[in-house]
């Protein structure tokens, strides 16, 4: 692991979700910016003093040369570094899951896509609400056909967090209005991101062009907070988009409808365990994730039984599952198990980058409807 | 009453809820089309045979010149009819409540609002859902400022009762996606419509500026059954909706959600005695319609004590209950209980054709910013 | 009417119950206990001066003699006055629909049972929820077999109006916990009893033994405030009963559950356009209020169209729509709509008597189980 | 770990919540009741072969004598084996987490609280969902008098996973209902124990008696599928449980409701997250686990951002890091943090059994009230 240093959320939950399932242990790691730091907090975190190290260089030297190399570097750096790390661990053969977003710019992201190719190298980035069961259920239900041809989708990542005007000055907060610090977009790169990413995992369509409207609601804010987009998909889909980080009273607001010529599925985040299937015509039923007669998509999701609640560290955890298949397969020079291949991967990290690129555009030329291709 | 006859559903809730309060009886109607029908049908509801006429003309000659003429002339015909009617009774110095849309275009309905102007009529629009007690409590909260400057407001009205193809040829439903029947618009007028009403109701703002997108996504329908508008208000609040006919699974849809810089509302009309306050930076509570304490707004909206579900037709009967005070106090020549002057009158009914037009303009620009004024 | 004067809600709640579909007109009164205030309210709700009566035996003797005597009395007057108001109007020929309860005693309430009966009258009493469409549903479903044999009902009716202490002193609830004023129990013949209706309502089996824990948690108050009964019914289903006070946080939390050899049923009185409905081994779906293909007692309880929250008014006028039927089909000389047969009868609140009586004496007598025969 | 071997959910969720923070490793086992297959299990979940033992005894011998010895034991066999095994290795001067229920007897867990004790030992019970941060929270509010003097629990633990029928024959759920394999309760002593435990943990107070009803709703079935229990608390608290096996429709259903003098809690284990809270006369809030000002317990118990769904993994995880924390403070000679004392022990688990005897006896008995010291 890179990053993810002591008292980081997101290291926090990398190394639960890795080892949930016994698949991964930290061996190795360059968990913080500071050398010292980092050496000191890899050997409290169990890992060996060879393999405590001061920099992402210095790992990628260490581990390069090492028979019992690494099986899968995790990216937890700030967002800046991901594009130079990542590339660099990919020309060094190894495998990678880099923090979304992958890169900054579209043409990093397009490197990385091509040098994993060309390495044939795993690279997978961290949509991690993807992982969950019934979001896997879903996107099951739309493949085997059964809502039809789909005609709208509505997304939504909306939450309160930054509703506080007197957060300006808080600097948790302040720079990701920033666009010195935080680039082009805000809340659409930071949340929407996740949301359109899940309009294209259940639907398996590409987003193909899209209109949008930004507001920045507090002054002081050079970067969106709030925003609306309207949006079409590679198979004709009709998307919709609102996301925002001052709806006061939502606590994650993560969210995915999608709405087809047999029927129509709901799901949130905060209740996960539930997805909601209407037919057309027909009655809403409960679908409920651990119950007997769902995919096999979705079981091989869940870990515990039926109405225990299972949360974000199953989803995340289930990135990291289909990742030990994705390698245990290469190591056994067998097929991996299909199952195991919903993780998303590079190209999603740069379709993602494009859609905030063309989101920006729009919004800038006032409701213009931007092609991605 | 004009309009309404047997089997109308329109017609026998505006019964209930204009006799609700037994502050109104139906006195005398033109409930049919057919001369005969109507007739007939205003006998058996009780209506007195020299006041139960064939057709609104002769309703209104009969009514203008009796002594006890009625005190107000409930307007359920097509819409097509509703711009003709009105001004005729206006004219003829009645008072009147007209379904929605108060006219086809908006120059009609501008002719409506200076015929009442100038008439000194009421003229009211049935935007029923702002009838709401918890509605109005939103109001009430924001208008005394609780929330601080409105930063955002998002409506919706999204419901899936047009999602089956096979209604194709149901005459019920084909005409609404018909232009030469229905109009430049299908969901955005019929739905959208109440859900934009509620933004301007509970903000007290008007709608200034929008881009909107429309979708049709069943084969044969010419006007939209999906739309997405981004909007400003005339307060500088950043709107959103979205509306849809085929969203299955969503049984009516209409709800709101006001984001300001000291906290959010929600409300939706599936589960209208609850209202979620959240302080910025605090926890969501539940306002309970009836519960002690609440605004007068809301109380005087309340028929029931708390915990007991109040439905629609209470909302109804409340705009019922403004008129009938309005009324009430124009005979008793005072001012009107600054309470009951809450029920959306012409400008409302002409603001909300106004933004169709825009929506209309701006889905057919691709987006493009129109501004209403 | 019979009490339900100025400033009743029970009184104003009836009023607009009665007079939701047309069928009844307030035209005879005796509003309050004293017989001034009587009249003058009776005037001013529009009675004329001559049926505006002082008190209820003034009532009986005018209208007992005229030919237009009212169709129906309805008597919402303290309990302890119900049994003699009740059975004069009975033996006078006069169709009676009683607040509940009945009366205060089990051999008061058989006696009216019994007049009922030798007059030929109804006599109904007003256990308002079971007017609920989606109660009226369940019920036909259990009826038509769809659940099987009812295994166990849970029934509830427990909210925290009367949880401060601080009340100790409020008139308006110390009574409540008085033996003097208010007989032998307090929140299970207030509450419990409406649950309890329901339990043999949907089941359509009688309650034949219980076993009860009464409990009083605060200080001051004889009777109970809190209360858990166990029973058995006719048909052999298992009845399970909360019924509290002191439930902070509850609105009014009235609610059942069902569950069969087929499957399970849930419905809450605070959302009641929704029954959820789980087939043994399948998955829960969501039966609305409103939608096509609903049982015709369902059909018959609605009013407004699927997905407008109706609620308890139009369940209150639901009970008064069964009466109007019966009354019109005794005048037409024929049976009446067997749809209108679920109106609450004497029996019914001689049952509920029954098992309040029950259910005091198994609490005194440390849990052990009473026979209600 | 004993027991838990291929294919057991239990073993595997221990697993994962004894590995979530990385504080135990699997690193001895005797997984499985037949010997080759313990050993070949142990080997595949990374096991050094010296310590994939064959069978429990071995285990004891080959550990004691080890200076690297297990620092805990999890003891997740057969019910009827708990108290032998869990004993021995108490004696052997091992620490111990036991599955529920720790024994079948009260004086076997009787003479387990005095082992444990004799010995200096841990000896721990699974009551996992006491692990859930806002259950937590729930007993840090009460223990700080925030809901004043508590006047009643609700408990709850209902599903219908064992409602058909059909099942009678079905060897996974009909061994549950027969006394010679499952003792003297069947969904008591499996499901309305983890209520009754929520209960205690809550509130701080034991049960001291209780009144039980039982019913067997399916043909065939010997022991309990549903019951009621009215119950008193040490410090005064008036207790209701309802547990059902037959409730279709739910999927879960363990929740728990405390009302004080001074406001109302409630919590369901299938929406861990929120927790509802309304102080007397006030408004419900919602308390969001994972949100800034909770208590410490609750943030102890917290592993995602607020928002996230957290599931049940990971308050079973918060049992285990309960006892890392209680193990190396032992190691350490210091005391524990005080708020990793939460973690159900040994003595929880007798009080429990004796809750379900004194149900048992209660029940045989008609509803009488029996005393549990």
């Amino acid at each position: 692991m890179i990053g993810g240093g002591e008292g980081s959320q997101i290291g926090a939950t990398h190394r639960i979700a890795a080892g949930m399932d016994g698949a991964f242990d930290l061996v190795a790691g360059a968990l913080d910016i500071d050398p010292a730091r980092a050496r000191a907090y890899a050997l409290r975190l169990g890992i060996a003093p060879d393999r405590a190290y001061g920099d992402w260089r210095a790992m990628l030297e260490g581990e390069r040369s090492r028979p019992d190399r690494v099986a899968l570097v995790t990216i937890a750096t700030p967002n800046s570094s991901h594009f130079e790390i990542t590339r660099a661990f990919l020309q060094a053969g190894f495998d990678v899951l880099c923090e979304k977003p992958l890169t900054t710019t579209l043409p990093e992201a397009q490197e990385i896509v091509h040098t994993a190719r060309a390495q044939g190298r795993i690279c997978a980035v961290n949509y991690g609400y993807s992982g969950y069961a019934l979001v896997r259920h879903a996107r099951a239900m739309i493949a085997r056909g059964e809502l039809g041809r789909i005609r709208v989708v509505v997304a939504e990542f909306a939450h309160g967090h930054h509703a506080d005007a007197a957060d300006a000055d808080n600097p948790r907060i302040r720079w990701r209005y920033d666009p010195k610090l935080a680039g082009i977009s805000s809340i659409v790169a930071d949340c929407g991101i996740h949301a359109l990413h899940l309009a294209t995992f259940v639907t398996g369509q590409q987003i193909e062009s899209l209109s949008a409207d930004f507001a920045s609601t507090i002054a002081g804010r050079e970067l969106e907070d709030d925003a609306l987009i309207a949006f079409r998909m590679s198979g004709g889909v009709v998307g919709r988009l609102w996301t925002s980080a001052i709806a006061s009273g939502r606590m994650h607001g993560l969210g995915i409808q999608v709405f087809g010529e047999k029927g129509g599925l709901r799901w949130t985040q905060e209740q996960p365990n539930q997805l909601y299937w209407t037919p057309v015509g027909g009655r809403t039923s409960i679908i409920e994730r651990g119950v007997a007669g769902l995919s096999a998509e979705a079981d091989r999701a869940s870990r515990v039984t039926v109405g225990h609640a299972e949360g974000f560290l199953s989803a995340f955890g289930n990135i990291y599952a289909d990742l030990a298949e994705q390698l245990r397969a290469g190591r056994e020079q067998r097929a991996p198990d299909p199952l195991a291949l919903f993780c998303p991967t590079a190209a999603d990290g740069a379709h993602s980058i494009a859609a905030v690129q063309a989101a920006v555009s729009s919004a800038r030329a006032g409701g213009t409807w931007i092609s991605l291709s």
